[in-house]
């Protein structure tokens, strides 16, 4: 069953800056962009890349004044989501060289400093078990409140203040996840059933894949509880927060207002 | 003229724990290891993986108790050095996406916080020459203190305390470099000249190639001013130091010592 | 001249919650309170408690649900404020045990870690000239921008930063002084001229008193520019913006809305 | 039954630099120092102020070059140590003024930050019930690790690493109590069966005094379970860590060694 798409943005420029844009839904194998609609406001030029590991693609723009993004799609999503408890570790050096980069400290999700408390905490479990700890743990140590965080608030912040939105759920999954050298990154994406709705992140972990016996895959983890991986559009993917914004300006924006609507298509 | 490097270092697990080395220099174009010999202590497994972009390898070691790494080689360095002041910038649409990677905020270098100030000190400059200029700035600036810092100092706390050594010069010109929307990335490397002698990181920025019109090449700078690029034997790369330490311990290690000589060829 | 002060806030709880209140001009020698009016929305219970080295009042609150607080003063204020770059430094073993307290680091003012670029920015001055002249550095090098910091924002962010509002302005300050080993504390204020119109906040050094040999005295010093210290009533002092908020919640509480009005009587 | 006491540090300084020195057993009514010497080396000049609280002395010298300090005595501790469980919490409004201070923020405890965890956590319970389950619950989740931790950790750091010395379980613990609306505060010491022997560093309480209807008292309370308070002998008092270290140093100095003892008497 498809799922259906709408988000715009908005914000202003003082002066002609460069931004990064990519809120689309990537085109991959495990989704299908069935019809999509990009509308961007008139720029001093405008240009695609591919996005990090080549899962969707970012739009540069040059731009000044008043901006804006409008955006819609149908997306069927045909991801397999197998119950997370049976998944296998996969053992460090087994992991192909693209999952070893997922292992590292990055802007918002410091593991080194957490391998203390996930080694005590979640310690004597293993694989897919432990991320489902982990995940347990966040949902019920953790409040959902909007506004109780900023573009600054990291892991550890978040692991402190016990507050927050999806962004910060996602980073402390993430940040336990590589504390326990499991490779774990940040997927920004759509899904129906975020509440307030808005953009959505969630954590995607590298386990054993038991279709591929040797091999590894990403398999997608939701702190919050509110997203069905098998549901869920993905946009991007990074190492965190920091790698697949929907608005990354390189020089001082005021962002005015953003909506967005996901829906099960009926 | 070649450079002879001799390195090792020793550390202590308590109890079985993965690790990931990465000390050889990489085996690049521009850098012929002419001859290299790698002495690994016994472990419970080894393997290799390439390291990030593919510049050097990493060695996943799973061991316990006391272990120790020894390696030495004889590098011929044939790396252009052209004068950073002479090359232009290339307009952040026409990055390759390899590069765009590297304009994002990294665990160390969080460059989004400091805009504002480097609009003010270096807006006015371009290019090569506005590295040169921030180059120019933090050896000014900055206290050469060992000790001075640990392995938790960001290119912010450094930017406070206006002391640290090689890794935090490296981490605040990446900085500077990536909020200017110049991609930056951080290198280890072995450099004769360095005081005192041991393990050195360097900046690396992406500016146009001359010698390859509307391409763009990535150039080594060290704000320490102690590494000549054209002698400097690069390791590795990565976002910033979490990426390319010599030694990665996931799960609490103890470092014993380390002792790296580095001289031109005689 | 008196001036005239007008202010409101208010503020939800959604559970009963203790709070300190801090907003009223403290009756001390150097400004005389004309008339002043206070009115506190019902409370489970209120109680009064001298404020921070006896300046002014605090008030503790204990409440539920919505709570709003009203004031009106009019205030004569007789401020001796002599020029800054004339006065000369106590030196620290003559100071007295209370300025001592305002040498040591604070929540927001980590000066021990400012040592270095202080002395390496400042060092050649001494006493007053030297505070004159971290005022003007602050002026010069920061953006005044509403907005761009938060309650967590400390010293060192800001400094990165070069942004934020009067409390970050004074939180450099007093964190530049004290890594001086020049006594600074913050001070808490309503005082005309000040854009947009708020409560307001300055710092305030100890310095040599020319009218009693051997003495000190606290200056007020302003880095925004917008106060006058003449004209500035003090609502109470800390060693930063912890001790003196006008609100501070023992719990989550919901601000709403603050309006203040401050103008030289005519 | 007295304790000895048995204290020498040493450091250098490059140039002529202001110190406070605070590591003498403090002259109060709960201990009475029977005998003690202090040597202090020669210095450019040395004057004594009372500490924070008027609870022991600070000394300030100006020195240059290596400087050593030494110090015994023999205290006859006579504090009372009820049980802490017993005790109630003194309403908030009905704190003394000095103790008001002693629930704000501070450098090394920002207690505002962890009102969610300590509400979630320990919620339930109350006053001297509520800061032994605090105690438990640091002793039970953290690690005493000497050298994990740095002059520049917080409360903050420690609640994430997990590991720590005796100063971080004690700001741990005051951030617990201070986010719970009791006024805590940091106290240095000497205690036998300190291991590794060292300075120490406990908290402070302050809970209803049952022997003193509508009053309150402070209460030692020590997080790594090491000292006993009937034993302790106090140097000082603070907020924390900032305010009373045995060597605060107003310029770079480099400290060489300390060397502390403490038993019983025999």
């Amino acid at each position: 069953m498809p799922i259906d798409i709408s988000a715009r943005f908005a914000f202003h420029l003082d002066q002609p800056t460069d931004l990064l844009l990519q809120f689309e839904a990537a085109a991959i194998p495990e989704q299908k962009i069935l019809s999509s609609e990009t509308r961007l406001a008139e720029a001093m030029h405008v240009a695609r890349v591919p996005a990090q590991d080549s899962i969707g693609e970012r739009i540069w723009v040059r731009a000044l004044g008043d901006y804006s993004v409008e955006y819609s799609a149908r997306v069927a999503v045909e991801r397999l989501a197998p119950e997370l408890g049976s998944l296998a570790m996969v053992d460090p050096h087994e992991l192909p060289g693209e999952a070893v980069g997922y292992l590292f400290d990055s802007r918002y999700c410091q593991a080194d400093r957490m391998q203390s408390f996930v080694a005590d905490r979640f310690g004597k479990l293993e694989g897919g078990a432990k991320v489902a700890a982990m995940r347990d743990w966040i949902a019920e140590n953790f409040h959902y409140v909007p506004g109780a965080s900023t573009p600054n608030t990291t892991a550890l912040d978040s692991f402190v203040e016990r507050r927050g939105i999806c962004r910060d759920y996602a980073h402390v999954l993430v940040t336990f996840a590589r504390a326990s050298t499991i490779p774990a990154r940040y997927v920004a994406c759509y899904a129906p059933g975020v509440e307030p709705q808005d953009f959505h992140a969630v954590a995607e972990v590298f386990l054993n894949d038991p279709t591929a016996p040797g091999g590894g895959a990403w398999y997608l983890v939701d702190a919050t509880g509110m997203a069905d991986p098998a549901k869920t559009a993905k946009i991007g993917i990074g190492r965190d927060a920091a790698d697949v914004s929907f608005l990354t300006s390189f020089g001082l924006s005021r962002f005015d207002s953003s909506e967005v609507q996901v829906t099960e298509t009926k």
